[in-house]
Formats: structure tokens, sequence, C-alpha cells
């Protein structure tokens, strides 16, 4: 699947001057979710780690809870015009016990009967549909270490140096020792394809654990975290009205502007300990 | 509608120090389009600017080609818990002449019967849909004045400044004066409300004007240039493959990486002049 990065010409001016030359450009495809053949969603991503892909969107979406709740990931027949498969349809087999999503799903967390459709309601369907709230974890962090996490991340980012064109997500010990690090054209592809590994491989309920996004934090990127039960966020940007409101009130610590030794708690400021 | 900034009580570590103070943040909510009363879309937006939003949504998703195509766009009644209009459900009544988009008008660009779901399929569903195709336009540009557009645009941003939380887009002129500027949590959004903007001021098709957008060039992105018929789009940062291709099937001029005075064209450079 060597698809993540792809060549393509480009004329380079410098100083009013022209050069042509190839250049190296992050690779983006779309990428279409079944489950149980039925279409779900549509996403642009950079192809590659496309099952914990899939078992990070549906976790976080509320679907399936471990990764037994999700048995068996396939990628169908799909063909280009030159007759080779796309790789660009995954189909998932879901567990006879786990009830199938409606479709739609990505309206789940925005909106609830009770209110129409407002911030508050997003966040109480976030606090209704997580498994793992991170309310209770006791983790702590130093600031030092987090404090350097975000350039630890940035030295894993082999896609972005050759192509400047990523956005990554990493989950790291409170020691500050990376567990995963991926890179993807999309934050949200991002986050899921790191949460759908540490689903894969037991680190999900993600107590004890640090996740550190490349960019700034959305309302969606905090309810990924809420949802795996990660205790701590960190981003290198800034985050939203929503983003706050959703960690204040799920007990997630959400930092940011995490530059130059100085950061920003904007929620539980009790696990970063200075 | 003055709810582009929030205040949140932030700690702020500096050196080890941590001092509590109040902060200014994005505000990020969540907009829920209708058509003749029936959902649409989703999407997590800075308020304000909604019309434009869903003018420019509807149209680069190939609903509506005239702004006379949408009647009426208004709020519906939607309370939060404290019994205030939330502002965040906009209803739009399209011309009679008009079909009603389908549902999973997300999809509509990534995938088609004929080969599954590819990065190919996704470009010529955009060639067939669009009403504007840039190709013929014979825009040119300056590189000098390209080189400058990321500044003049970071200087118009006003919410940008009083919270580093949000993403950009302008239209300019090619002698570089600014129509409009657009600041959103979502960088989707930002490009609809310029676009919706431009719709309803008679600058669609967009014919010899220039986009520029503060971060990446995605798929999406380009996409929305070539449905509202802009001939140039330059970007801050990098572009992916797919948006390249679309750019060069399309004939949109694609520049990126436009820093310290140089820039990258990656297709239709003959608009670009030295």
């Amino acid at each position: 699947m060597g698809r993540l990065i792809a060549r393509r010409s480009v004329s380079r001016v410098v100083a009013g001057e022209v050069r042509a030359r190839a250049d190296s450009i992050a690779v983006e495809e779309p990428l279409e979710l079944r489950v149980g053949g039925v279409p779900l969603a549509v996403t642009m991503r950079t192809p590659g780690h496309d099952v914990e892909l899939a078992h990070g969107f549906l976790h976080t979406e509320g679907v399936i809870g471990t990764a037994d709740d999700l048995r068996l990931a396939r990628y169908c027949d799909s063909f280009d015009d030159a007759g080779r498969n796309t790789y660009n349809v995954l189909d998932v087999t879901l567990a006879p016990h786990v009830p199938p999503p409606s479709t739609g799903v990505e309206r789940n967390f925005y909106t609830t009967s009770s209110c129409g459709v407002c911030g508050k309601a997003s966040l109480d369907a976030v606090r209704t549909k997580t498994r793992h709230s991170p309310a209770n974890d006791t983790t702590t962090i130093a600031y030092e270490v987090l404090a350097v996490l975000p350039d630890a991340l940035r030295e894993r980012q082999q896609v972005f140096d050759r192509t400047g064109g990523l956005h990554a997500a990493g989950l790291f010990t409170p020691a500050g020792d990376l567990l995963v690090v991926r890179e993807d054209v999309g934050r949200h592809n991002a986050v899921d394809k790191v949460i759908g590994w540490a689903l894969l491989n037991g680190h999900v309920p993600a107590r004890g654990l640090i996740l550190i996004v490349s960019g700034r934090t959305s309302f969606e990127l905090a309810q990924k975290a809420v949802m795996a039960g990660i205790p701590v966020l960190g981003a290198v940007s800034a985050p939203s009205s929503l983003a706050i409101d959703l960690a204040a009130e799920s007990g997630l610590t959400l930092a940011g502007f995490i530059r130059n030794g100085n950061l920003n708690v904007y929620s539980r400021p009790d696990r970063v300990t200075t």
C-alpha cells in the first residue's frame, strides 16, 4: 500500500525565476466505509492504516466498544479504469450482538430531539454515549514533559517532512514515551487511526495516555478523545469554544498552544503538574 | 449574532509558573442546513454569515446555479435549554424549477457507479457537474502580486488575531484588491462563505478572480473553486495529490507554499506571469 507520497511536476518561482521540478505530494484518496455491505461514510484520507481508521471511526462514533465487536474488515472489489483494485472501499462485518449503525452517523453528536441543534446538545450526546469517561482518571503529567511532546510528534512525521501536507496525531505515556503516530491529510482521520491502533492493541479505554495533535482542537477531536477514555489531549494550536466546553463537562484535560516551552490548560489543570 | 468570540478561563503555564486568566476563544457551533424542511447536512462552523454559507455550500455541491435558485433562507425555531433560539438551524426554500438535492449530497463527488470509489471518479464527477469551468479563463496575475496575497489575507483576519483559532479564505482581483474575507473554524466553511458572498453579489461565475486560503489545499477546496469558476487558487501550505489532479484536469491554476516571496505553481502556470 505504499501510496503515501506521489510525485507531481511543479513550477517553483523563487525571486521571480521559474524552475520546473518534480515534487513530493501527500496522497489523498476517498475511502468508502461499509458496514455489512451498506455504505456508511466516505472520507478523504491518506491511504494506509485503513483498518485502524475503520476501528477508530466506529469506536469514536459509538458503534463498537471493543476490537471483538468488529469481526472482519476487507477491501471490496472496486476497480479503476485500468482494472486495478482501488483499495478505497472497506467493508466491515460486526459481531452478531452489535447493532448496525443507523445511516447518517455523522449527525449523532450534533443534534438531539430535545433542543434542536446546539452546542449543549452536542455535549450531552457525547456524555450519554461514551463508555469510557476520563473524568476519574488520576493520571498526571509534568508540564515539562507535556511541553515537548509536540516536538517529539513532529520528529516522527516522516511524510510531512517530504510533503509539508499532513496532519499528525500521536499517543504518549505520561513519561513522554511514544506509542504510535499516524499522519493523514484529514486531522480527524489521523486521530481515528491512532485510536483504532489503540483499540486493536488493548489500549482502550486509554487510561493514563496522552493524545497529541499537530493542529487545532475542534469539538470533533475532543469528542474522539472522550469516547476512547483518553484523559489528556494536547494541541499545538488553539481550541474552539465547543472543544473546551466538552472537555470541561467530560473531565478531559485539554491543553493548547504548546509552543516554546509554554502551554495553556483549558480544563482539568490538576493533571498537569508544575 | 455577535457570537464569533467567547471568553474562557485558562491556566497559562510559562516557564513553569501557572497564571490563571481569561482568554478569547473562537466559537464553534453546529449548523443544520435544511432544504424545504428536510435536513441535508450538519457542519461545525463559526456562527455568522450562515446565509452565505448555505449559498456557497449548495452552489459548490451543484444544487443551485444562481442566487435566484434559492428563494428564501430563514432560521428555524430551535431553542436551547434556556429557551433561546440557537440560530443553528437554517431552512432554505429552492425556486420551483430547482430539483431538491438527494440526501447524502456529500458523496456526490467521491463516487460514481462506473468505477467504485477512486480519485479519478471524483475528478470526473466534478467535471460533469460544474457549470463554470475555469479552463478557458484568460486571467493572469503577476507573481509579485500573488506572492503577497496571503499576507493581505492575514492582515484582515480579525478573529484569528484574538483567538489564533480560525481558517480564512479571501477573494481578490488580479491587481491584489480584496473583495471579501471570511474566517471559520472549518476551512471548507470559510470557502463556502466566500463563494456564497460571490454568488449573492453577482461574482459567480468568478471569472478573473483569485481565491486565497490560509492553510492546505484538499480535493474539496479545489472542487469548490472549480464549481464557482474561479481560475486561480492559492494557498499558504501544501496541496494534496487529488487537489493537483483536479486542478490539472479542470484548468484551475493551483499555487501553494506561498511564503517569503516564493511560491509553487502545480497546474496552469501560464496564468502566473514573471
